[in-house]
């Protein structure tokens, strides 16, 4: 494996477990009020779509991170829609 | 221009957008309680790798779209850090 490739997944690890402390504050807050809706919306379509773009340059780091990623933030995107402000 | 680098051109533009409404909702509501420090932290962090990653895999849209996700990333992190909760 290239150092690019180490780079990227190292990269890949810290913008998807990002999403994690977000995940756990806002489910044991119970307020997503601060949250973006427009935000999310257009992240986790943008997101599936880099996932895709990983898939057609047959880039690991791409692909793998983006698929967790998506689904640490349409859990976001669930709470938001769920704890009304 | 390739299908793939046209792909990460507008999955770019989305996940680097999405950040864009946030920077506006936090500024006018002077309020970032809900928004988590650490996911912040770690996201500005990530993207800053991923910018690295895009230069040396020489691939354009991760380059160009993560340039610009650190710089609204680290305005919503500003943001975080001057509202207090």
């Amino acid at each position: 494996m290239d150092a690019a490739k180490i780079l990227g997944l190292v990269a890949g690890f810290l913008t998807t477990v990002a999403f994690v402390p977000q995940v756990v504050k806002t489910w044991r807050s119970k307020s997503a009020r601060d949250l973006s809706l427009v935000m999310f919306l257009l992240f986790c379509t943008g997101i599936f779509l880099w996932m895709i773009y990983g898939f057609m340059i047959n880039e690991l780091p791409v692909i793998l991170w983006n698929i967790i990623t998506l689904v640490l933030a349409l859990i976001i995107l669930f709470f938001k829609l769920r704890f009304k402000d």
